[in-house]
């Protein structure tokens, strides 16, 4: 017996399968997770990693509103999660911005630059994916956002450990974690009720892919920002030598 | 002694006498309103008007969140308010569309006719008033739209009178009137934080007398659809023959 | 025999019955209009309309592009019309701007006041129709804009006459006339090229009438500013007092 | 003495070193340049990058053109190079496919399955660069785009040695860069017109760096997608195993 249950519950694990995949081949490739892993981590680094964030996590709430702005033909349940989920994200970035002065940086030296390139590739596609396409597949993009914890967990714990940091000091991914677990049902049940043919889950499938690509793209550029400033080479990032 | 709040009541009383203007303006020229208040108001022209209502408010909560999504400079208070009103007003033009169906039209024989021109012309407004310039100058609609009870319940009371009509068959004006008083209050204290400059309460202002105009001329074209109707000039509309 | 051609011939008759009829009404109803036919138009009216004309005019490139960036599955002929019709339109609203300088207003004292009211709703109305629903709605603007001049040149002539102008003076419309010779047969052949079915010439006539209705409330408007400014209640437009 | 002129043939200096040693990164790393510099190139991998060809370029006339529609404060010159540009880039997609075809794949079997997700990422970019921020940072992307063929021209040569193919069968490359001497020149022009500022120079090489990474993120992509290909792994890539 095939029941439609049956049939999401196996498309969700094809979905993990391939989420699983793409965390494991992100964490076989990236030189950031790499440092993390093995304690070298430092604030500099983790600060750049924080801007990053900061500038891509500005721009959430948006993107995810823009696919109920522009979907017309969306079901109200799924507008609603769309209008809903951007309000929860709305000023998440200062978070991260709370997270990054509480490194020690005084908040007179803190001059944040533009979005590294690979940033703002990553705020670009999902603006894209939010305005085009199938409504659906930005869910993608929320699947992995907020059921990673597996990976992403140890992670921050690690930079904790290396850093001495007080959760205090960690709001955006601590806090973060304790909301998304709402989230996370949301979007499943959101993905399950509007996903209704195979090219809507190879959708949300594509976009989830792509965009953690894209993330580590970005953690890769982090990266090679934190090899320029210690080469002197990275004129935008040295006021972060204020910091210790 | 001329307080911040001093300064701010004034503004209030002073769109308050704008606003006032405005409706006179309008229950002076309208036709459709004059025929409400004369208790000629028959459930075909009710209907027509109700479709309208759909039509417009299905691109309320949209055109409502677009301005958080555009708009990269605003606060987080005001950025907050344009998806939480958003989320508050998805949905709503089942309200009217439940409401036209009260009126004894069989839901088969139901095919709403695309927005009539100046029912676009408004929701063209509203999107183009979102998407560029001042992005405090949306709340202008908000304004009125929501502290208007007291020239629109008349009307709302004359048209349940006219039509002897339950309350449940009125949950568009109703159920939103309760709901808007909430609203209402959001929207003053939005317009106190945001508006900063004479320019900023000026644009306010323009919107607000604007749209409320274009809502006029709403309502005149939802006249001359229902006198193209007693015509038989108005095949769109002639469904509407099935009610009594 | 009911060939392909004679069914277009007749698709544009009526179109072309239509349009009349749209200025007719036009001209019975327009304040403005009337006030030209009279030879009672003077340069302060003349000025404000201008002001208006650049106004809208100054989008008309642009929204006429926003066509072809939206609509992906518009045949590469149309596509191509979209983006040279709005590289020929570019800067037209600086002729606007010349004939307005040229009436004798110092150009010191220039300072266009924002676009009207019902100015902005006809702006917004044009991004609109060019964002959303048949990306072939729009030739229904273009369609009057550019085969309107059995309408407009008595009105232009009139102009002239009254205010007593060279047609150095008056380059918006003049020159414009000539350009508007090869767009006019363009736009019909986009017309025949892309409507296909009857829904396609239904959204062309709808925008053309919905266009030319909204450009008769910018002209009422244009009227009523005009007044204001006799009784000394335009502070917008009183530097036009400048003026001889 | 420093002129004008001399800071700005600086400027381009400047530029032109920033694209060699992106030109030569991408040379370095890019499997796909370096399967095509040593004369291994078959007609799948060939025809894999031109359908990645065929789905950007799909889209750099519409985002070439939106430039002009949501950059206001523009002048004439550049709004109407951004439409005139967008003319002459319209349908260049079709020699994409053109070429294509004429590898010997029959017509009815082409199924051009959707871009790939590092081609999806490069369309967003450029959507994103011509949507927000400076509204001369898009000239970064068409100054690599048409001026590198110093670059290119040795690619397309051994390309077209190893398949053995004839310049008809190369219209995309070959015709492309004849026009593309004009566009140069005009897209110079507008950097030296348009770059007034140390940002506007920084804004304009950032995207012309950034573009031209993304760029390799998909040739990397189409080789990748070439060896699933082989390995039997690329389903929709499949139809080309009936080309010859």
């Amino acid at each position: 017996m095939n029941t439609d249950e049956d049939v999401t519950t196996a498309r969700f694990a094809a979905l993990d399968r391939k989420l699983k995949a793409a965390w494991e081949d992100l964490f076989a490739r990236s030189r950031l997770i790499k440092t993390i892993l093995e304690g070298r981590i430092d604030k500099q680094l983790y600060a750049i990693y924080l801007m990053e964030t900061y500038h891509y996590t500005l721009h959430n709430a948006r993107n995810q509103a823009l696919v109920g702005v522009r979907a017309l033909d969306i079901g109200i349940p799924y507008l609603k999660f769309c209008f809903e989920h951007a309000t929860e994200e709305t000023g998440h970035e200062h978070m991260a911005l709370h997270d990054l002065l509480s490194l020690g940086l005084p908040k007179e030296s803190l001059k944040i630059p533009p979005p590294l390139p690979m940033t703002e590739a990553m705020i670009a596609y999902l603006y894209w994916v939010s305005a085009t396409g199938n409504p659906v597949r930005r869910l993608g993009y929320s699947y992995w956002a907020e059921s990673s914890y597996d990976f992403v967990m140890p992670l921050v714990n690690k930079v904790r450990e290396s850093l001495d940091l007080k959760p205090a000091q960690m709001t955006f991914f601590v806090a973060h974690s304790k909301i998304d677990e709402e989230h996370a049902a949301q979007v499943r049940r959101m993905i399950t009720q509007n996903c209704k043919t195979d090219q809507d889950w190879q959708d949300v499938e594509r976009v989830m892919t792509t965009s953690l690509r894209l993330m580590g793209n970005m953690m890769d550029e982090v990266y090679a920002e934190y090899e320029r400033l210690q080469k002197e080479q990275s004129p935008g990032y040295a006021f972060l030598g204020h910091m210790k």
